[in-house]
């Protein structure tokens, strides 16, 4: 197993600047008012692709020799992955084959399509998805990305925070939605280096916490099929990001479908972001634990924006 | 009357920085391609109190001396405005009186609460709106801050276009929604000093042209009570906006009400930007008139994100 290092990571962030967006960071009188905290959202809603997996899947797609891509890239995905992966391919003109739930939002279906990506549908399940994936990459020879547990993926996730750093002074922590955990082992690994004091929290549903009853076992658990409205945090752990997550993360914390769905419409509300629910995770674990976070300077990573328009979770209820 | 200059504009600006912010500017591959211009997005949708509104407004509240802040505020306005001056008065500490039509969306209503107005509803037409107004500022005795007609806001508005050249350079046109003509106003002031060179759009909703018409007939032309889904843009011009438009603008373009919500629903979809329709309508002219902006680097305000999330327009269709 190669542990990704700082230095894959600069290495990264140079590899993949002509490709994906410094998104801005946003802050909120009402939210610091209301959590008590000073809050500080890095909006990778606001990303080329639409989500932070862009930073990952370009710097996997950008580091290919001529020889490694002539077959292209493919990979399984919830959604954020399958379409950021089918943008990076497309701009260096490589096919790419992915692997999605059939349960997966019709917009990032369409995304992926609009990119250029052939899909190919699996069921809602890991045991599905990996049968469904083994088929497709031995018909097509493409070179696997996968959507986290590479080391790749994580340098070119680690930029976010690496930007973030640059763009707020003096955080005390950052959080960050865990599914497979990508985006926190690029945190981890960015941070540790450049601010090793700032705490690292994951946000987790209730309803698909493998990841918060790993980090409390002290080893991976991994569920098969769980369903929570956070569309992107269904995938479990795997060796790489539990590296990641079980050195460096200070505290895994989780909350209610409910209230998720509250803190995904106060941000759209509130902060004019149109966010997916994944991205309103983190918000909703602070609204909980307002001791944990009050009167510090807390990074909030919006992870992504890729939601059905006329499926918002507030108007199915 | 008297007409706000560029110094009225930079004293605005230092006056109200502590009670703004700064909004990014996103750019946007997708509607780069399909317009053939460069588009710079100034999203005041991320505004304090989600709207540009809050620069003249604040501008207004807090250039008043305590003598003449001792009654408070008042105003009329479709929405904006009125949160605007809640947000500025709460902020200074004095009363706020709004008078709003009674149609205004619920989630404008709600804020105006929220930051601490007072309102008092008026049938959607102007002559209502005056002629309400007129009994709640004899009774109230506070400070009249039109929404669009007086040179404390105008020179508020302004400062919105002074951020945009600095963050964007060589810009070859700035285009922004117009209503009452606040914004466009003090985009003609700014720019006209700041950098002559860049033309000066506005668009318009073809349902409330009563802009384009005074442009096209050299005198200024009112609608008692247009309908739109672009609420923001129901006033008419008045002598001292007139004196800019009239003055500064290259040209006034419309939009349907249809294409107005198809480019508010992409915008929603392809750049996450929770916006209402009235900030659509630049992108809806320029979607209509390629030909004039092709090649151009352009400056599109989005000037406001106050909607009512569960009464959406491509959902009541």
């Amino acid at each position: 197993m190669y542990i990704p290092t700082f230095d894959d990571m600069l290495v990264a962030h140079e590899r993949i600047k002509p490709y994906i967006h410094r998104t801005p960071v946003l802050t909120s009188g009402y939210f610091n008012e209301l959590t008590g905290a000073e809050l500080f959202f890095k909006c990778e809603s606001f990303q080329k692709a639409g989500a932070f997996k862009v930073r990952g899947a370009s710097n996997a797609v950008f580091g290919l020799s001529d020889e490694e891509a002539e077959n292209g890239v493919c990979t399984h995905s919830s959604g954020n992955h399958a379409l950021s992966l089918s943008y990076a391919a497309g701009r260096r003109g490589i096919p790419c084959n992915v692997v999605m739930p059939r349960t997966a939002p019709e917009a990032k279906k369409a995304a992926v399509r609009g990119y250029g990506g052939t899909i190919t549908e699996c069921e809602p399940s890991t045991s599905s998805r990996e049968e469904v994936f083994a088929k497709v990459q031995a018909a097509t020879g493409g070179n696997f990305v996968h959507p986290y547990n590479d080391p790749r993926v994580i340098a070119g996730q680690g930029t976010c925070s690496r930007e973030l750093n640059e763009q707020v002074e003096a955080l005390d922590a950052v959080i960050a939605p865990i599914g497979g955990g990508g985006m926190i082992s690029g945190t981890c690994l960015t941070m540790s280096n450049l601010a090793p004091d700032v705490k690292i929290y994951a946000a987790e549903p209730e309803q698909a916490d493998d990841a918060y009853r790993s980090f409390k076992a002290g080893h991976i658990i991994a569920d098969d099929a769980p369903d929570t409205v956070a569309d992107g945090l269904k995938v479990p752990l795997k060796d790489l990001t539990w590296h990641f997550v079980s050195n460096h993360v200070t505290d895994i914390l989780t909350a209610s479908e409910q209230e998720i769905v509250d803190a995904m419409r106060m941000i759209w509300a509130r902060m004019k972001i149109v966010m997916e629910p994944s991205s309103a995770v983190p918000l909703a674990t602070i609204l909980k634990n307002k001791d944990v976070f009050a009167g510090k300077r807390v990074g909030v990573i919006i992870t992504g924006g890729n939601v059905d328009l006329d499926k918002l979770p507030w108007m199915n209820n």
